[in-house]
């Protein structure tokens, strides 16, 4: 059997601008490997309705989960909510739970709990409410497709909240082996090593540290008896060169 | 005139599995923004050829310029340009300026630039080399798309030898505007003064610092007296909440 798999929608024009640097999709990627679910795919668009629709039309069909980032708060270019109900071709309006998650966040929700917050309990219809610890105003499930805040310390409340409801598979273990030298001195021998062992995957990430040449090799692989097989040949690898 | 649209494609497993922080879109990011192209999309895959090939198809079609990071070393898993010559229907073989470029990095040409180095002078048939100061091994561009390396010190040197060769548009400007509230507080003036100026393109990122909640809202403008109207509209919006 093989994981579930899964894709990263980011959506926000302060990414795809360079103002802001997207650390979710990382965060996302750790805890999705962890529960053995296989990330394939991540995509960033900007806060444009067809943009945001075409991406969830191309992701929600292809992987078993999506999972998205930014978008839903109270100002104007939060527009999240609207594009996922357009693009399961559903209605969307503000849901009486939502509103009252919403307003266990005002001293004095009556006054506080204003139009435009009010559009954070606009949730398409049919959608599961993901809590928010947080800062209250909930995400959304609609479908495979988990919608969730961009500020990371909602977005990592948000996942932690969705996590346990998601099947996983089986973990990918993985275990790094650092090579102090540069890849060209070893990569025929890693190359022979990574087709004597087809059922671990062998990844070289080459790096630059103070004018010298390096590379980590990480080993992945299910089997852990297979992962620690594949580390100690690298071991000699790396010692040998 | 609008401005040219350009699209980033990440390649490698190391992103997917929350091993490494990807750094370059955000570096290219800025660059573009800067030369007035406008970044629209970006997607992450992993090291599989169908992937990369099906990403590239869909991009390289719809936007003026694609820049790819990552892949292009001397590794098994380095599968980037043969990737690239497929999605183009085009050969792959050893270029000799390729093979001369290498050589300059090694002492011992003959001896040291073996057979897995030699995979980093494989270059698609009717491909440009891009120039590496930092490590020699070029990156290449065939027709819209630009291929560099993943290493973000090499990607930043290939961005800086691609730039120039880049038709630009009108840069977009920016100013941003710290609100010391909740978004919910401002966010229905904010979307009155949006509306009247659709011109500018206004967003809100908000933020929690120890436990208190703000925003920056961004201004965006070509034109620089339409964008300090409205930065200063924003700040009189700002010190009236």
């Amino acid at each position: 059997m093989s994981n579930p798999t899964a894709a990263m929608l980011v959506i926000g024009d302060e990414i795809l601008s360079g103002r802001t640097q997207d650390t979710n999709t990382r965060f996302l990627a750790g805890k999705l490997t962890d529960a053995g679910i296989d990330l394939r795919e991540v995509r960033v668009v900007g806060d444009e309705q067809g943009d945001i629709v075409a991406a969830l039309d191309a992701l929600r069909g292809r992987y078993d989960y999506v999972f998205t980032s930014g978008g839903i708060g109270p100002t104007h270019d939060d527009i999240t909510a609207d594009a996922v109900a357009a693009a399961f071709g559903v209605g969307i309006g503000i849901r009486e739970d939502a509103r009252a998650m919403l307003a266990t966040n005002y001293k004095d929700p009556e006054k506080e709990l204003n139009a435009a917050r009010l559009r954070m309990a606009r949730i398409p219809d049919g959608a599961d409410l993901i809590d928010n610890p947080v800062s209250r105003a909930p995400g959304f499930r609609l479908g495979n497709v988990h919608v969730m805040a961009g500020v990371p310390a909602v977005f990592h409340a948000m996942v932690e909240s969705v996590l346990p409801g998601l099947k996983g598979g089986r973990p990918l273990l993985s275990a790094s082996v650092p090579f102090a030298a540069p890849e060209g001195r070893f990569a025929a021998r890693l190359a022979d090593l990574a087709a004597q062992n087809p059922d671990v995957s062998f990844g070289s990430y080459p790096f630059v540290k103070d004018g010298v040449y390096g590379a980590n090799v990480v080993v992945r692989a299910s089997d852990p008896a297979r992962l620690e097989q594949a580390r100690m040949a690298l071991e000699d690898l790396a010692a040998s060169i």
